[in-house]
């Protein structure tokens, strides 16, 4: 088993971390780092292997996400990020879709440069307290008055724990979404093949390495 | 045909009739009864067949719902009338549950016999604008805090037309805490086979007449 670690160790020249219950643990007041995590990414980045964070996060913008985590004393930029909203903008551009956002308010400035007159998709993300009944009725109306309705999800998550409790997570609101309009959402984000897929290719690097 | 027709016609003893859609067309104004539906009614009990009204009207008690079809011309009363919250009551004695209530207020009072102390189970109905962020993370917790989660839904419905636009119906909240907490709902109401036999066991005939 040494041996085969060894020559598995010798192959890989870049790192994919996920981050939020890896490196930190969230929560209402930002959160707090995991003992030996920030010294853990200080010595992948010494080490010469490359390094992507890949995260699920979509209640913030990739800038307010990084600058939290530096504030935790993690060595992490924006370019190094991979997360579902500008994974799902790609997917925008590359099929002339707009989308009707049904997301949290602070990830708003990630669709900035989206089209988003006259929607011909819906995307959804954990909206938290964006998820009220007249939101979730006017996501829903968008997607029936398609002829093929299509529903983009930020995630597929069950649920998570805040400080003040379980919260219900984007994939409860997919799938009501789903039964209403008899469709099936195109999952952006962990563990979306295409997601590691275009992380690895932001690295520069094949899968096997 | 003509004579199938005539010997299916000499054994129905009962009829059981929808109402939603059937008698009435509803609305934000109480709704519209549909031309002739009225008359048909007093003729079916004129005939002498028995009768019953079987709705999945979830947003109100059968004692407002049956207020409102006598109003728009209807010779109903509330003994008459099938709906999914008493059955669910009658589930829920059966069974030893305690619900944590997910309807609408003006259901509230279908339930006022129950104990709803230390509850150990979720009841969800059509509860419109108490379908909050809050009021489904509760619903939720309550369900994942269980060991063995049982979700009891009034109606699977996909949605529903109102004079303002379409409307997400309980089938999609349904849908959404299932997939949270990896259980499948038991659904009171059309079209569960137990809700028809209910309504048929209440007008005394067997199935077949």
């Amino acid at each position: 088993v040494r041996a085969a670690m060894a020559g598995w160790a010798r192959a890989v020249r870049g790192l994919l971390l996920d981050v939020s219950g890896v490196l930190y643990d969230s929560g209402a007041d930002g959160g707090v780092p995991i003992a030996g995590s920030a010294e853990a990414v200080r010595r992948i980045k010494a080490s010469g292997l490359k390094l992507r964070f890949c995260t699920n996060e979509t209640q913030a913008t990739r800038e307010k996400f990084v600058k939290k985590l530096q504030g935790l004393g993690f060595d992490i930029s924006v370019a190094e990020v991979t997360a579902p909203a500008p994974a799902a903008c790609s997917i925008l551009k590359e099929r002339g879709l707009r989308p009707h956002l049904l997301v949290h308010n602070d990830l708003l400035p990630e669709f900035a440069e989206i089209d988003k007159t006259n929607p011909n998709c819906v995307v959804i993300g954990d909206a938290a307290e964006n998820f009220t009944y007249a939101n979730l009725n006017e996501a829903f109306r968008v997607l029936i008055g398609m002829e093929k309705p299509v529903l983009i999800s930020l995630g597929k998550g069950r649920y998570y724990k805040e400080t003040d409790g379980l919260k219900l997570d984007v994939g409860a609101y997919m799938k009501a979404l789903e039964y209403a309009c008899d469709v099936q959402a195109e999952v952006v984000g962990k563990p979306s093949k295409r997601f590691f897929e275009s992380a690895l290719a932001e690295m520069g690097l094949p899968p096997e390495q």
